[in-house]
């Protein structure tokens, strides 16, 4: 089960609202590679893995990313508050604002509600950390492009600390690949999954 | 941020495999009415809602069905645990197994991939109450003809335990409701929005 | 069977075309919250309805909730009539024109396809009115949004009658939840459902 | 606006229930080519129509297949009325059942639910026209392969009735377009659309 | 199975970047009635084709719209090369931007993944042949609409190019259904399906 | 452009129709890791990649996986021939047999319509292999379950054969991953798209 504790992973605190940066921040909460996928994916795969550290390393980033997409929220949130008819007119944010007035909810930066088809979840060790490690690029390449058009520094410090974890992520994914490649080694790589056949 | 105990909120222990069950079970884990909506539905309407207590109950709520999502999946993953081919064929398992094989995936009992297009954050504080009260009680019903379905003991007793809490949670959004129109009374009722409207 | 009646529960007649108001009020032909999800929710909930009164209650507003969609399709059709390219541009249409020229369609403001995911026909009465509450409140928060963002009196007219609609169709699924609860009094409340349990 | 006629458009009395039965007719509710997708066209299609007579065509026929859906969602309920849970089970009904109870919910025979993007209102007379020719023949062949499946003749009946609408709609389509031809002739057919270019 | 031959089917060769143009252009990459849907909509229908003649005009012509595909996805990538980031701010084009940099995505104008919900394999001769002509004039009108708003006749020309072969392919289509009128001839029109029936 | 050869990559030859096996290795050519998805991934992702040596496998490996797509079709289509209506019953696929009749869709197993959601093209050449090397994965995975269920020897002969592609696909996707870091070494990695940023 999960506890609840009453801060964020790190700090974000957003002076000034911008509707048209909070329109493709989001994308990151609800689009194809944000945080919710993220921490699903790693969160539903555990189940059926069969190693105890690779258990431990799904739990453990998936939470993670549970925390990384309240910052997102939050991001979004701060974003979006207080703001006037017209600043949502001229920010381009009466598509998402019909819909969900300033409200959080899970979507792509064009308005795709999240869909489950963007993450697998195979019970095959080799091929879901490769699909965990694809996902990490995936949203790694997303702040990227966060990065490349946001400006307020507000905004750009606690991206560029999403951004990092996410290759640390990746790294860790990795070294379970290294792990389970030795576990496996012993008999025919990619013959035998361990999580199902005996 | 989110921390992980490592035990579930109520126990689950089922001695006998059977992907007949899992297969609708799974529903609660990634169908349109099920812990996962649930959650994400909570922990999103959160941002917005302007009262500190009603804030409070989204987040207990929504940490909680997190930890209601988790015994679902292990209650997926213990129904579908050592099965056999043969076993996988007779409770009609193939359509699920071909692309998951035994690992848990938030889809709902006739395939269709997990959609946040189920759930909605609307960010106005009564309908968004009202939005949860429908949701508890979509799943009080699912869990109902889960209950009219299953025999197994092992299986009973949890689902039992997680009807209640729907149950529980429906009551108190309707608290929620109660706080909500006491605070909006002095207003119009509806008129006023306090997530936007100053 | 259904019997068309040439002309509108309300007058629509809008003179100056507006691309940009037409995008977002059409959420409501083919939006998460919109008429068509409305109708259709009440006139398939009302085959397992098991008391007529709340039958009744269901076809009544499922048929003039079908009228309310002719209405939102004739003031989308008024707003994008006559247009020219530069003002196709000028409005930010090119995504919808692209695809449905000034044909009316059935998607929400950012562009998704109207999908039955958001609505549910649960089978059981009193989730079956929480749902249909709820979905009232969404519609009406619908309408309170287009009518922050429009100015047109010619527009606000028909959106305001149309929102008023909504709240009476709430008192009214209203009046059948107490209906329902003092008709299940008797039985243990949740417990029985009349349309499925004997 | 519409009218409710307390009616079938053609008598449905079906005396013995068949899940197995009810879960693939359900397609001709919420399913690709079923009823759902052939009113919402035809009503759609209508607003951007140039010529009162096409007009005309598409309201009556779409008004008639709303009656269809009517006796679709009838036939569906009246074959999973009273069933106990061996019947359920035994049927194969279960991943329907788990989450709508015994309800009608416009889905597909393999459980997606109905969706948008199965239709198009393309704002162009000929391309309209095409489109709904196509769509009653879809139509028609699903009522074919329903036919092939079915052997009770309270089934059959309504069954057959409606593929005989759908052949005399595409019928009426083809004189639509034929009307739609003449009335473009003189200019390069094509090259203009009526109900956009002046 | 395919040979790549490394030229496209008409030259495109676009000087200046417009990431405007590109956005809805996109839609016949993976948009509703897109070059996506049209390939495999017939590559995926001559399977179950019962005559040679058809099979050969449907092999043809989705081989054909494969190469489309390739024109329109150099079309994107023409117009997105070498874009500034105040170009992608100027063009609106932030929400694609962000998800997918300039990579090509079958997505629809608005943003809609492809789905396969927008065309069908019926598996009967007369219907899949109407779906078929009515597809072509669906694309027919989306080249229509992409003409009416493009003014760089870098990107006019191949558009025009491709508009014609959807013409050329509509008639094919059309004399496909004659011959296949003429088999059909001798036995009950619609009553067989020589794919299925004996 | 594409040319067509009339052949199959490798034979397929299936004696005994059978629809159970049919319904899920359809699978493969419209669910999540299948045939369509792999093609379309690499044909879509080419157009972006920097280099020519990785635009040269894109290629190639997309153009390999159309003709893999069409010895599923050819599969499914032989598993299906000719059956009767009492097979179709037998074999569970009267859900597919009413909305298809015998012809091939592009569904998951479960029937869920093939969505563009389920692939990614990222415009960022590592993302985009690591991408890659994910699906090769995934497909593998869904081979080896398709081999755990079936025990035709006229399936499982092209089934190895595919199964054995996607491993050697892999390794090449590897091999270019390999090419890539040595060309991006010299700058800091992950820190430049060279398909993006000048």
């Amino acid at each position: 089960m999960f506890v609840y504790e009453k801060r964020l992973q790190y700090p974000v605190k957003i002076k000034n609202p911008n509707p048209k940066t909070a329109k493709f921040i989001i994308t990151q909460y609800g689009g194809p590679d944000g945080e919710l996928g993220a921490s699903l994916r790693y969160l539903s795969q555990r189940f059926a893995m069969p190693y105890p550290e690779l258990k431990a390393i799904l739990t453990d980033i998936g939470v993670e990313e549970l925390g990384h997409l309240e910052m997102i929220g939050t991001i979004v949130y701060q974003l979006t508050r207080n703001l006037s008819i017209d600043e949502i007119k001229a920010g381009g944010f009466e598509d998402y604002f019909v819909d969900h007035t300033t409200g959080v909810y899970p979507t792509s930066a064009s308005g795709s509600p999240w869909t489950a088809a963007s993450m697998q979840s195979k019970g095959d060790v080799i091929t879901d950390l490769m699909e965990d490690m694809a996902a990490e690029q995936k949203a790694r390449t997303t702040y990227d492009n966060i990065l490349r058009m946001v400006d307020d520094p507000d905004v750009k410090d606690p991206i560029v600390f999403l951004r990092e974890r996410e290759i640390v992520h990746f790294q860790r994914f990795g070294e379970g690949l290294g792990i389970t490649k030795d576990k496996l080694n012993r008999k025919n790589l990619y013959a035998i999954n361990p999580a199902f056949d005996k």
